[in-house]
């Protein structure tokens, strides 16, 4: 036995020397949203997800962001394919973009490729697209990798792990899961076969961080659908449930909910009728014949005998719930006694939204059930806690981790949880975007960066909003702007016209002659003199008028305008 | 007995019949902060607090709101006198504002003077200011209106609740309370107090509504010191911990927890060295001899030796727990190791700083105790909840019920609560900001509106940022402005020079040539076409340019850039 060779795990007779695996994020990581990784196995690159993210504050006037993918553009004619795990905005938003600079394969289960071919079609994008139907028992062949997977829980239906098989071992991608025993819909989790893909050996495992700053065990979502029928049965009016359209599972509870109480359903929004039209299309979800009625039919109907499923749940202003409580929606209005139920958690940022809306719903008179899910009942998460996590890594037993899909403090807890179960201190590796792990003989070590980066979308425009402009628009959208344009006589060395004042943002013309009209002589001076001293570079004369000026507005206003001297010569 | 007269509550023989009782909010209902009420009796108006808040992200480049105090400059002659209920930001920050608009006596306890009197200094307004120094015991007459107060719990010292005796009746205003039966520094609320002014008969509450929303009973402040001793205890090396300097209370547990575990500590950031001096001074801090030490002397003890307080408990950027995160702090860091102590919860809105610092922290190797305060431990409320509520409301048994300090679904809570308790439906009046709730001969009905806003605090200007530069404000930060300077030559009726294209915050110059060259062709021929057919007044040339243009660059860029054509002749 002292001859035996110990080999490492994971195929090293397959693998190739001067090969190597190489796994990196282009999004993802350090992040909430906008999720994009890499497998590379020598010229063979594998994509999983391609997402989108909001902007935050900061970020003026910018639509979207989704990854930069310079390096797959680099590297056109090793990308085999993009894998999708599930159809959440954070993982199917940035393929319309995408894939206009870079069109691939996209390997997707029957729900989320309906739900990327949506946003394909209204991007025009459908017919240039390669799609390929997956499901958990496909295998699929991506140049030396090939791809398996397994079924997870999520708060959408159809969602997947991928198991890729590559010649240096296996790599597992957990994509966003939570463990639900008693799902709804008979959306069971192959936990079996995740035993068995761990009992094989993992070299690596990727798993999402999304709740790894929470203790214990996520509620199953069949304990939502419970509290939902409760406050039907009560309602003695009209009930208005708000939701995340996405999330298909909570969609079936409430359509389930309006048929035990024996109401019709009016769908409000456009996302809510899409999706339900697609997943109802696609079998994900049982309608009950007839129950479905248009928003215009509602009033046809006795209060007592209608619910209405509505967009708006994080009190997004042009959402429906937002509107109806403003009492600005077509056909529909919320009367004194009826029910409105947030069956949805404030994401942070959206508190003030939703606390705007639930005064509005307060001053029409309605009962609100709102706040955090955990309170009401009326929503759990779709994403792993910490004793989830932890039952992930066990069955995984990987050899290296890579926490995904979370801020530092997220990655760094999931760190923490997977030391908790075994996984040896130092193989853990938090990236981020762009910075690689790579593997050869057995071994990961952290190796170099691929360029990485946050691409914006603003209106038409992919990529061209750049830090100078969005600094720009953050100095005109705290102090304004104030235009001098000042007509020079070349031949006469002196001002023909002007020089005028024109504020946008600064302050109100009208209410500040005084202090415009300083402003003018002081310009005025300014420009006569550098001219008595034949000093006429319009550089020169432009710092000038700048300095002056700035320094006399801060004074009196105690703001910092731009100022855009604007001087044309004749 | 059968001619006795029932007499109205609240002296109807005082009573003059022409005269009545006015109660509005100038700020404090429908918001949350710049709290400012009235109390009025025939000529004798008294105020409550003149607090400030900070604007949302839609008022860009606002510094601070304060209430508008239209009404009281028209009543200037009636104004006796601004009670101040206690020293936060919310209740005393309008007033370098409002002091310099109008001069009023300042009447308020002494920690609350002792932070007042900070910002008028500041503010040059100190010596101008009438200050009478009170106490809980003190009475003062203003006019008809005679003022008596009882003592709260709150999370600084030095709270009141105030007692208005008018002709009319009795009305009270609790100022910000809970109720604290183990408090810190021995500041016990009047209980019996408040209990022998409800006995004798309140014909108003005002009441404030912050924690309406939260079912049961806030704990007491001192559990929170039992916490923060344990964590001082587990320490090895420097603890850094961050709480609202305002807080003086915590502050004290955190003396004590240094003490107790043989730590110097040093005081990082200007708003936290501010008020443990003040507070210090007049005796509400209770500080071991030689316990301070300077931050330049951190490094001269032993990391165990050591605990620092910190500004920063809310993530805000430029405070010092933000910049030691970021490694940016003068003579301090945190290394791994060390214990950081979030002892405060992210208010809504704050999360995302608190966040990134939380991150920043972990990236260091610190230990990061963080979260809400009910799960850390670290932090209770020092509002009431729904059951201390219901206590103030069942010790005042008010005829009628204003809920105050609060958004419309707090207010609206509050106003169960009270019905619960017993106040008549119909007699609680839920009340926006210049509403009146009259009473005469012991009957209220609202009654009118008084003027009353927000006024914006933009640098210097007081209330010079109206909507239209805020529009523009909004404009600019989304999508830049475009500027189009031609010259005309009068005579000649043609274009001299231009037109020129100036970009900021819309396109990058130098990327979009192509895109500004094809406008610029537009706009010259767009103002050609109106010069031939002899179109040249201003206003119209300057539409037309806006008009073309603008539906072009909507057409290439999917952007609207405020569009400034300037045109001059010569």
């Amino acid at each position: 036995m002292n001859n035996t060779v110990i080999l490492p795990r994971g195929g090293f007779f397959l693998s190739n020397d001067t090969n190597k695996l190489s796994i990196f994020a282009l999004g993802g990581v350090n992040e909430i949203g906008k999720n994009m990784y890499a497998i590379q196995y020598a010229d063979d690159i594998v994509i999983i997800d391609c997402g989108s993210k909001f902007p935050d504050e900061t970020l003026l006037g910018i639509d979207l962001i989704i990854p930069d993918i310079t390096y797959l553009l680099e590297n056109r004619d090793k990308v085999r394919g993009i894998l999708i795990t599930h159809g959440h905005e954070d993982h199917i938003g940035g393929l319309p973009y995408i894939l206009r600079q870079f069109p691939m394969p996209i390997y997707a289960t029957r729900l989320t490729l309906g739900l990327i071919e949506g946003k394909l079609k209204e991007a025009k994008l459908l017919g240039g697209t390669e799609r390929i139907l997956i499901h958990s028992e496909s295998e699929v062949q991506l140049g030396s990798i090939k791809a398996t997977f397994f079924k997870t829980n999520h708060s959408i239906p159809d969602c997947l792990g991928i198991v890729f098989h590559t010649p240096e071992g296996v790599v597992v991608h957990t994509g966003d899961f939570k463990f639900d025993l008693t799902p709804v819909n008979e959306q069971y989790a192959d936990l079996h076969k995740m035993a068995e893909i761990g009992k094989a050996g993992v070299l690596a495992l990727l798993s999402e961080s999304t709740n790894a700053e929470r203790p214990g065990f996520t509620p199953s979502e069949r304990v939502v659908g419970e509290y939902i029928v409760e406050e039907f049965h009560k309602a003695r009016q009209k009930v208005f449930i708000s939701t995340f359209a996405s999330n298909v599972h909570r969609l079936q509870q409430i359509i389930d909910a309006a048929h035990v109480t024996n109401r019709k359903l009016a769908l409000l929004g456009r996302s809510m009728v899409n999706v339900v039209t697609i997943a109802s299309e696609l079998g994900y979800l049982n309608i009950p014949e007839g129950m479905i009625i248009e928003p215009a039919e509602v009033n046809r109907f006795d209060s007592s005998r209608v619910a209405l499923l509505c967009t708006g749940s994080q009190g997004e202003p042009m959402a429906a719930l937002s509107r109806l409580a403003r009492g600005n929606f077509r056909h529909i209005e919320i009367h004194p006694g009826d029910t409105v139920i947030f069956s949805a958690t404030p994401i942070p940022g959206n508190e003030r939204n939703v606390a705007q809306t639930v005064d509005d719903l307060y001053r029409l008179g309605a009962k609100v059930i709102y706040g955090s899910g955990s309170v009401t009942g009326m929503h759990v998460s779709g994403h792993a806690s910490q004793e989830e996590l932890k039952l992930m890594l066990s069955l995984m037993k990987p050899q290296y981790f890579i926490p995904i899909h979370g801020e530092f403090r997220m990655l760094h807890q999931h760190r923490l949880l997977a030391e908790a179960v075994g996984v040896e201190p130092g193989h853990t590796f938090i990236l981020n975007i762009g910075e690689v792990v790579e593997i050869r003989k057995g071994i990961a070590r952290q190796a170099g960066k691929v360029p990485a980066g946050n691409t914006h979308v603003d209106g038409l425009g992919i990529g061209d909003v750049g830090n100078i402009v969005l600094r720009d628009r953050k100095h005109l959208s705290q102090d304004g702007i104030l235009i001098v344009v000042t007509i020079l006589s070349k031949s006469e060395g002196k001002i023909v016209s002007g020089p005028d004042m024109i504020s946008r943002g600064f302050v109100y013309i009208r209410e500040s002659e005084g202090l415009l009209d300083e402003a003018n002589r002081l310009v005025t001076d300014v420009i006569n003199k550098l001219q008595t001293e034949n000093i006429n570079q319009w550089s020169t004369i432009k710092s000038h008028v700048k300095e002056v000026l700035g320094r006399f507005l801060y004074e009196k206003t105690g703001r910092r305008p731009m100022i855009l001297p604007v001087i044309m010569e004749i």
